[in-house]
């Protein structure tokens, strides 16, 4: 192992409880026997043996003593260098990096593959739910269209205090704060970084092709306010943080659209009713249908127990001598958000003034978005236009909105949500 | 192919259109090359290619000319005797046959490993859901205390009719009876044996032990009418049809509980929201948490898909000179139902008089059964109580029963359902 953090030490408890049962279910004894940690004195709980630390991390990627090794150190370097030797050696890799896995993916892959063993990262994306294997392996012969996930625990919690106890954002972050969930800087999970870079990687290994990081658009949750919640419920919608993935085959051959942002899913909507810190990814296949793969996404012992499954593939591979290469082919052919079709929720607060329904209307119509349904709440100063368009293009609802901007009567345009339509 | 009905045509279509991007993935080409058929003269649609077609069933399960053979006869015989031929050939086997794998499963998994072979059969639980692989490979380190599954359509469909619907339980199984849900003679989904042979699969892979069809206790949802529904939606729940199969440890060691009965689940679980003829399998463990698995549960593409994922495994590992025998072990211990514990929910008929409640409440009392909350409706002769308890063993709910049907006071004991608490 290289690194005994949260997740280390569940494993380490977690093994320690299940080795015999493992053993008796595919004849392998899994042991740890190196921990490569950057203190020795710190206290890692009574299932880490003293004797397997070490501060010298090369040498337990490389040793000869290892036949797994497991990285669990998070970020990019040393974490890279270190994956890259124990690949170069022979060894298979099991890693929850997902930093790592959505920025060096394909070098990764690459490199296990000439060394003919298996790199296994089940954990990175949504933790304990077996997501990334029955893409990988179930769902190889499947013409997947489109992969969406809840897979960031922590908006979802505030987004679900939000919808349960009217919270506001505020106080929901702040909740989740004191509960752990989130950081002191929430900013990698509440504007979409983590989630973007578990969607880079289901994209990846569900349509074949490499997606990074930094092909994701994202826009987060910190604009979301009770207004806006309280219209999605009273529309028959619930708001959540999606991970969203889609192909488009066009003249010019498939595309792939990757983006992270808040939609209003309807409430009969499998991923509607996924509460608290849970994550769901929504599958659909040309032939399977619709799939959701549900459960916790984060701690200790969820994260724990799928970098075990892993080890015992890994194992039960390495004892066959044979191994299985990530279906992730060549860059793919990123399309552009401005592309991408939905149907948009707009909310904006308006002037009084006779004709203001109009002029907006107008405005819609000159770009070809079409309007599916229109609220008008309050009266004088705090009226307030709600809308719901009939699909529409990224790009029109962006020019729809600037020039919707421009006018007088038009104070604020207070929130855009994509919906998906029931 | 052994049989070429609804599941084999669908996955010969479905391979026509993406046996490229398989052999592109795993380099490898799948070809049909042999159809074992009753009658070469049915019309199979354009796909299926007329020379593949021979009513020589044992020649095809053991041709020199197959590698890999996938039965889709259905039912025990001749299916039984095909399959250990074919594993005795030393041919992997792919069958979605849950009846025979519920019934002969230790027997065809004995063979299989003998001769070192892929026995699979994903497509036999939950259609397209991929969750047999899962528990065999991402959960085999986990130690799963129970499996909760919502794995027969034609039921679940007819209980969201009688949900969403209000309709009754004749008006709902018509229904699903015209549009081709449920069969003529419907007694194997609404008495619950298909959900049964499902759940003795899914403890047998889960908990790695034999459970047979015959270890499953299986009560329907022909009881059920909307004096219940309107119940579980007034109080904060739905009714639904689960397989359950849960472990207990005993001081004589690990006991396995197996049963299919109507539930009302809390609308806040994951299992309420799964609507229409969808499936999903709910599974704890104790370290991965709670885990759900959603999808397609029938279907010719849906079965189709399922299959043809276990094709490319088998096909993956033969090149590999590898295969995952079935985690199955001995026979379990069957834990009796009578000593499973659950709330429950009691529906009841009672004279108005008064003492009725206390005569009653003394019932359960006697017997230990502790009362979570009642509610008394109606007046004179449409006098209602209704009961939610809380955790009782099965055996001294049906004493209190069966007391209760004995008092003069009580003119029906309505309903008797399982609770889930919230």
């Amino acid at each position: 192992m290289l690194g005994c953090g949260t997740v280390g030490r569940a494993l380490v408890e977690i093994l320690d409880q299940r080795s015999a049962a493992i053993e008796e279910a595919v004849g392998i004894k899994l042991e740890v026997t190196q921990i490569a940690v950057r203190s020795l004195e710190t206290d890692r709980g009574p299932a880490v043996d003293h004797d397997w630390l070490t501060t010298d991390t090369m040498t337990v990627a490389t040793s000869e003593d290892v036949d797994v090794v497991v990285e669990v150190l998070g970020g990019i370097e040393p974490a890279r260098q270190l994956i890259l030797a124990a690949l170069n050696a022979g060894k298979p890799v099991i890693t929850g990096n997902k930093e790592l896995v959505a920025n060096h993916g394909a070098e990764l892959f690459a490199v296990a593959a000439r060394n003919q063993v298996d790199f296994l990262f089940e954990a990175a994306v949504a933790g304990a739910i077996p997501i990334l294997r029955p893409l990988r392996e179930s769902l190889l012969g499947e013409d997947i269209t489109r992969i969406m996930g809840i897979v960031n625990g922590t908006t979802n919690f505030i987004l679900t205090r939000m919808t349960e106890d009217q919270a506001s954002y505020a106080e929901a972050l702040d909740e989740a704060q004191k509960l752990g969930y989130a950081e002191a800087d929430p900013t990698a999970d509440v504007e979409g970084f983590d989630a973007g870079a578990k969607a880079a990687i289901m994209a990846s290994i569900g349509f074949g092709v490499e997606v990074v990081a930094n092909d994701v658009h994202h826009e987060g949750i910190a604009k979301i306010d009770q207004v806006d919640i309280a219209f999605a419920n009273r529309l028959g919608y619930r708001i959540k943080l999606l991970a969203i993935a889609e192909v488009f085959d066009t003249e010019q051959g498939r595309e792939v659209g990757v983006r992270v942002h808040p939609v209003m899913v309807p409430i009969t909507h499998p991923l509607a009713s996924v509460r608290e810190s849970f994550n769901a990814v929504f599958v659909e296949g040309v032939a399977a249908g619709e799939l959701m793969f549900y459960g916790r996404g984060a701690g200790g012992s969820p994260t724990g127990s799928a970098v075990l499954g892993d080890v015992v593939d890994a194992a039960v591979n390495l004892r066959a001598g044979t191994y299985r290469p990530v279906p992730a082919g060549p860059p793919a052919m990123i399309r552009s958000v401005d592309e991408v079709e939905s149907a948009y929720y707009l909310n904006m607060e308006v002037g009084d003034a006779p004709g203001v329904l109009a002029e907006v209307a107008g405005v819609f119509g000159k770009h070809g978005v079409s309007i599916g349904s229109m609220e008008q709440t309050g009266l004088g100063e705090d009226a307030r236009l709600v809308f719901i368009t009939h699909i529409a293009r990224e790009r029109a609802l962006r020019q729809t909105l600037s020039e919707l901007d421009e006018l007088d009567s038009v104070r604020a345009i207070s929130s855009v949500l994509r919906v998906i339509e029931a």
